[in-house]
């Protein structure tokens, strides 16, 4: 089977990374069909759209057209994707804060408005190679064209429709929304990828096995060097609960024309899928809650895209555990339920936090994982900035790429972070500062923590511990602020993950 | 002579940059020794200042101390000046923002606060080699040592005083400041550097040629590729004005040392003296106007050093042109002289914005000069953040190196900048936004603007114009707002100077 033919070398947090296999080798996981949510079935395929596409010139170059044309021998990565719930699902999204904001996010946070509450989806339909960012109002038409279509497809009215879907009162119009990701200021091919959504919303096609959710991952990716997708499992009240996560990273969708003309682009989509019963409003808050602390704690390069999409879909079909006992409510809700929806969140939070670890070791050019933990600020706000300064710092991602332990850029980072307002304000001390370095967990040299600022005092450094924990692909940097100008009320921190600056990454973004 | 052995090109801004020569050979000009201001002497010389201070390490290899000793028949590069005027001059000032101040910006922050509107200085002291950063109480005590010092040679009670100096009532004890630019967390080798002091402030010593003040220049040098000096001469009522000034860029002071160990920093040193007759009060206000658009609008890599500082010198000895009538005023004051000020303020003005142009030329690894220009938004503080958003961006500044007239990156990262507020709101209107990669001026070619996107739709781009167009060293980007939301009354402009992003950059700063 495809998905298998990654072998899982049980990677090893702490080998030196040079002796490592490739990314794909290492971070695609065999998924146990038995963790994967109840009630959703995936189809994914090449619909072409890199070669649809051209940039707006005024020259075609007539190799431009086959520059993307796979071997005849190899098959085509899939650029389209779909997602299929068996029953109205809950939903739940998070979208870029950037003023230009996409054509399908603009049409996803419209129609989440418009449906209120309890809004409910269907489908997610997601394709790779074109943003339809910058499209105007023809790209929100074209969005508009291709949701229309999967909802005819879908409708219990389509004798083709797959057979499980239920009908449900407090389905709408809206039940159906898109993510794209790829070359910007181009119109979306619309009429390649309409010819494909009929054979992906077959029923024959759609599928619930691990190999079609492992293609629908494929088709999310750009420049990622592997498809990223996690599951999780755990046990809330009577029900057996799943979560499947697939996400891409920032990368260069097109490769080949990066000169002028060529419009490349970096987007974070990510969709989780759940069997819980969650109502929308709580698994919107979740989600909130899970974003926070995961998907805005990571920084490639720190361009925030037009096109970040996370969206989370629930639809209630966890099997029973006791299968006596069925009278579970429909759906949980924070004020009637707190203890399930708690530990939901939970689950989600680990498993945002663990996606977007993945964003980070397949970062352009990456070849260390930074996670910077900055604790005993004012506010967490002020923790987040701080360790968004450092982790997005050129100097400091320079250092951690030549395995410098260089805690001056790191304090000089922190310095000029702009801080959120607090009442009462808070500051830093330069005197409190403590920058260390901690060995990666599970290392299996026993190297102690290596302390280089402490009280704001330049420490003396082991130049062989340094060396030796600097080389480890994955760098742990504490900076703890020690309450700062709050003394002991001053107790917040955050976690930010980031990833070197490397000659590689100049290459693949010329 | 020296500073005459650097062939000036006579530098032509369009030429492409492949076929150049050096940048040392295109941006040292000769200095006219009658542009100079009257009433200054400098001298500088060769501390060893690198070689003295070592990393804070628990190992010491051999080698290190002798890294950087220069070629026996080759003078080392001087690593401290002094600036002296012959009298108390008017003192003006600005510093970094950075929480972490090095000891010379917080004893020339604290004494200028003492000293109230009338400040006087007599001498500024530069060194290269060691930022004298998170140093503590040390480090204040170390420069506190070095200034008294300058102090106690240039006071007229010391005989060998320069014969110049004259007693002014209005000077008091914080008339010497200091810089400081280098390896951070390192204490400053007090004894290496006072050692030199009698040395530089002897009269014998202290020169007003232009050999001296390019020394000078040279002394701030860190990984500056060349001396960074230029003069302004200008006639103010019945005054001959000059205002010289030096400034150093952003540059790693350690290249051997950038392992662990190693603390590279990177600083904007800056001095900017003048004879013109201007009070120290209104002397500072026409440096921070100067400075908010020129040094506060440059970017290299994003980083805010702990060490930045501009200080302007003015000592009200510029000749009469008229000998006849020498009834000018002590000292010019915006209230009572407003035009004279306003052309002195338009002076510094166009040469800080020519200074701070050669440490972006200068910048690590830079290959392109970026001027990026916003127009029509709401406030100047909203045009600065929109600019300055485009020109920190990884992605734009890589899209630059390759050439590539990529608006898609602009137009992502001015709708991620963080707005300042304003009265009422303002926002971008993605409809109305223009881009244009303008022609740099005197370019032989005769190329057109060229729109890559008008009213938020893209452009077909001619490839061969845009080619060329992005083929220069100096690209001018031009962002369009049209008012964003306010229509006809967003005009507020700001323009940012900004240099690519190279391999070389990765490898410098490794």
């Amino acid at each position: 089977m495809w998905y298998r033919t990654f072998r899982t070398l049980g990677y090893t947090i702490c080998r030196p990374y040079a002796t490592c296999a490739t990314k794909a080798e290492r971070f695609v996981k065999t998924i146990d069909p038995s963790t994967l949510p109840r009630g959703y079935l995936v189809s994914s395929t090449y619909a072409g759209i890199k070669n649809a596409i051209r940039p707006v010139t005024s020259t075609n170059e007539p190799s431009a057209a086959t520059t993307n044309v796979p071997h005849p021998q190899e098959a085509p990565k899939p650029d389209v994707a779909l997602i299929v719930s068996s029953v109205p699902a809950a939903i739940a999204g998070t979208f870029t804060t950037n003023v230009f904001k996409a054509a399908p996010v603009v049409h996803a946070t419209t129609a989440l408005k418009a449906a209120g509450p309890n809004a409910r989806v269907r489908a997610i339909l997601t394709n790779s190679g074109c943003a339809n960012a910058v499209t105007g109002q023809q790209g929100l038409e074209d969005t508009q064209t291709l949701v229309n279509r999967v909802q005819a497809l879908l409708s219990p009215r389509n004798q083709n429709a797959i057979p499980t879907y239920e009908q449900d009162a407090r389905s709408s119009s809206t039940d159906v929304l898109m993510m794209s990701t790829g070359v910007i200021g181009v119109r979306l091919p619309v009429a390649h990828i309409q010819r494909c959504l009929e054979h992906l919303a077959a029923p024959s096609i759609l599928q619930s096995h691990p190999d079609a959710w492992l293609e629908a991952a494929r088709a999310y990716m750009t420049t990622d060097t592997f498809p990223k997708i996690r599951t999780r499992q755990f046990i809330l009240g009577n029900r057996r609960c799943s979560i499947v996560g697939i996400d891409k990273g920032a990368g260069m969708i097109h490769p080949r024309m990066t000169r002028s003309g060529g419009q490349l682009h970096a987007t974070l989509l990510g969709v989780f899928a759940t069997d819980a019963p969650i109502s929308s409003a709580t698994l919107q808050r979740c989600l909130d809650e899970a974003v926070r602390v995961s998907f805005n704690c990571i920084s490639v390069d720190g361009d925030m895209s037009t096109n970040d999409t996370i969206l989370a879909l629930a639809n209630g079909q966890a099997p029973f555990v006791d299968l006596d006992c069925t009278d579970t409510p429909n759906e949980w809700t924070e004020t009637e339920h707190p203890d399930m929806v708690n530990k939901f969140a939970e689950e989600l939070k680990s498993l945002c936090i663990e996606m977007s670890h993945l964003i980070v070791r397949d970062g352009e050019g990456a070849e260390k994982f930074v996670q910077v933990h900055v604790r005993n600020a004012g506010t967490y706000e002020q923790a987040h900035a701080i360790a968004s300064s450092i982790s997005t710092s050129a100097l400091v991602k320079c250092a951690m790429h030549g395995e410098d332990a260089n805690w001056g850029r790191i304090l000089c980072s922190a310095g000029y972070a702009s801080l959120p307002a607090s009442t009462p304000a808070w500051t830093l001390d330069p005197s409190k500062v403590n920058v260390t370095f901690l060995p990666p967990p599970h290392q299996p040299d026993d190297l102690a923590p290596l302390p280089t600022l402490v009280n704001g005092v330049p420490q003396a450094v082991n130049e062989t511990q340094a060396k030796k924990l600097l080389s480890y692909e994955d760098i742990y940097v504490d900076v703890d602020l020690q309450g700062g100008s709050w003394g002991s009320q001053g107790r917040s921190e955050a976690t930010y993950w980031t990833c070197d600056f490397s000659k590689e990454y100049i290459t693949v973004r010329w």
